[in-house]
């Protein structure tokens, strides 16, 4: 190595920008000098007011990708927090602050990695994909570094997500595949009417309790070998009558469905429209539905590369980590149709708290980790 | 008879008096001036601002009650009127106005009535109880002359309620009970969490389904041989969150439940307990409950006093009423702890509604309905 990076000084450097999305906050362009002075080939990817970077150090393959965001969650009310959330206060050897967890401690990480590995002058490419929309909508993050990529003609032969992935204990868990998330809102419309009259109403929470008592039935079935069951969660269900003796006219309810890959958004719809069918049957009360698909669930096969990434874990924490694909939803999901991904990164049971924090050393231990996967991919 | 009174002029000047509860409107003490010219000794029974009319024509029993009130409900927007709320305008035979049917109309037709049969010295007593807090609350009207009635040891053998009781064609149907009503305001507090790991939440939406789910079971039993079925109604479900992604920590449900003489409040509530406590016993989920009863179920035991209603209608309208308990609360639950009571009067389509209204014919008709009872109970 002829350099030598320090990704805790990157990190705190990256906290002490305010880049809440959609704002920059100065984070991206910090990035965009330092990869430039390191010898990277930065571009600028913004769309719609989102800043993103593109950086490349090499020219020929084999090519290896990092992807993470700068953009951060807002801080909620700051008198709330011990610590300054934009300070990157350290005490007693944790670092606090909006982003300590997820991710910029990630993206120091992996960016301080690939400059030291670049100054090695590794025989193939690495490429840096960082976006400041990963905790909005997505679509002007990620999505526009690979559609400009795509029309450019870059690619990665594979890509490691930084995101966090371990629940509790460093190392313990890397992400080869998500589940899909998509969100159904319903609507019931009955006919209002007198309590004391219900049979000349009809009552369109009596349906809709009908309905969604079928629907989270669902979530006792559907393991499959890398995921969890799909599950079926009501997230809100809502009325707005205030008067005891009047049966509305119509309910809301908000589901939100995490599925394996058993299933696709597609079935899902298709199976609550079934249900709904049955309940109109019955009850004469009419539905509509609304979808929206966050992600379709997806795994990356298993092989060298992910064999590659727990290696370099097991070595650098002496545990050998479990290939998940649980939580919520990131970026590899758009990722995962460019080539394959494996998310790898710190615990994350901080992450979107107030205090926010991740200890120095695994920062540290992160670094080595994505040091020790570019070594192994280079070899 | 010496004395024929004009029901329908009179239902004209009660309803130019702006009475919506709490307001007096000047409707009570157009009647008590009325009445006292007339020769009832006339009481003024207020309680808590709520204006309340006790009149009392002769001396000794038999004594025959009449229960009604002036107060009405607020007439919404008066631009959606077609006429004037208060305007007591007759058009085609029809006159329009709030308390048309609900009950200015009963309340003139019984006073009339009752003035009348007085000029003729009838061998009895007639009570006239009129309050002003009927669509409120109830608790200062009716209840108000009848703890005023106990103090001073007046009492009725037995009451009529002029309250509309047809559903559509006038003589149709008199009540001599009605179903209990009570209301439950359900709280369900589980545990807040992320909708991609419910294995660490508990959704309270979960477990209020499959409670109101074993609730509303309830409806299709229990008919009785006065009463139609206890029914339970769910009138509100309510959660609040507008996040896909979380699970919420608790939401609120209302139910109503109509219940028959198989049933008491007591009885619902002791029930609706149980039910908790088996949902929470498998869901870990924990319910406040909290229960309003507006009246128990009752029913006026069939005899000479309701064959002798029953008669009355069926000489004047040529239909032999149904004897029912069917519809809401009125007044008559607590005069049923006095003595018995049937409610006998107009067709109630348009109560409560804009363009309230009531056929011309219909008041004349009801005073002679009124009328006959007298001279049958004084006979």
């Amino acid at each position: 190595m002829h350099t030598t990076t320090d990704p805790v000084e990157l990190t705190s450097q990256l906290i002490r920008c305010p880049s809440v999305t959609p704002e920059e906050g100065g984070a991206i362009q910090h990035l965009f000098e330092l990869l430039e002075d390191a010898g990277f080939v930065c571009t600028r990817v913004d769309r719609n007011g989102i800043a993103n970077l593109y950086a490349r150090w090499g020219t020929h393959g084999p090519v290896i990708g990092f992807n993470g965001h700068t953009d951060v969650v807002p801080t909620g009310d700051p008198a709330q927090w011990a610590h300054d959330p934009f300070g990157a206060e350290i005490v007693d050897g944790i670092m606090y602050g909006r982003g300590a967890c997820d991710m910029k401690s990630g993206v120091a990480a992996f960016v301080a990695a690939a400059i030291d590995m670049a100054s090695d002058d590794p025989h193939g490419s690495i490429v840096l994909t960082i976006t400041g929309d990963e905790e909005g909508d997505g679509v002007d993050g990620t999505c526009a570094i690979l559609d400009w990529m795509d029309q450019t003609g870059e690619a990665m032969d594979v890509c490691l997500v930084g995101e966090p992935t371990c629940p509790e204990t460093m190392g313990e868990m890397i992400k080869i595949g998500r589940r899909g998330s998509m969100t159904a809102w319903l609507t019931a419309r009955g006919v209002q009417g007198h309590s004391a009259y219900p049979h000349k109403a009809r009552n369109p929470i009596h349906a809709m309790v009908q309905l969604v008592d079928r629907l989270v039935a669902f979530e006792r079935v559907d393991a499959s070998e890398h995921f969890d069951p799909t599950t079926v969660q009501v997230t809100s269900f809502d009325t707005g009558n205030s008067a005891n003796n009047v049966i509305p006219g119509q309910c809301r309810a908000m589901l939100n469905i995490r599925f394996n890959d058993a299933h696709s958004s597609d079935d899902l719809k298709a199976w609550i429209e079934d249900e709904i069918a049955k309940v109109s049957g019955t009850t004469g009360v009419d539905f509509d539905i609304e979808v929206k698909v966050s992600g379709e669930s997806f795994v990356t096969p298993q092989g060298e590369f992910s064999q590659m990434v727990s290696d370099a874990v097991a070595a650098e924490t002496g545990v050998t980590p479990a290939l998940s694909t649980s939580g919520g939803t990131s970026d590899a999901r758009f990722i995962r149709n460019h080539c394959p991904v494996v998310e790898v990164g710190l615990v994350g049971s901080s992450m979107h708290q107030i205090d926010e924090r991740v200890p120095v050393a695994d920062i540290v231990t992160l670094k080595a980790i994505y040091t020790r996967i570019l070594k192994d991919f280079f070899k």
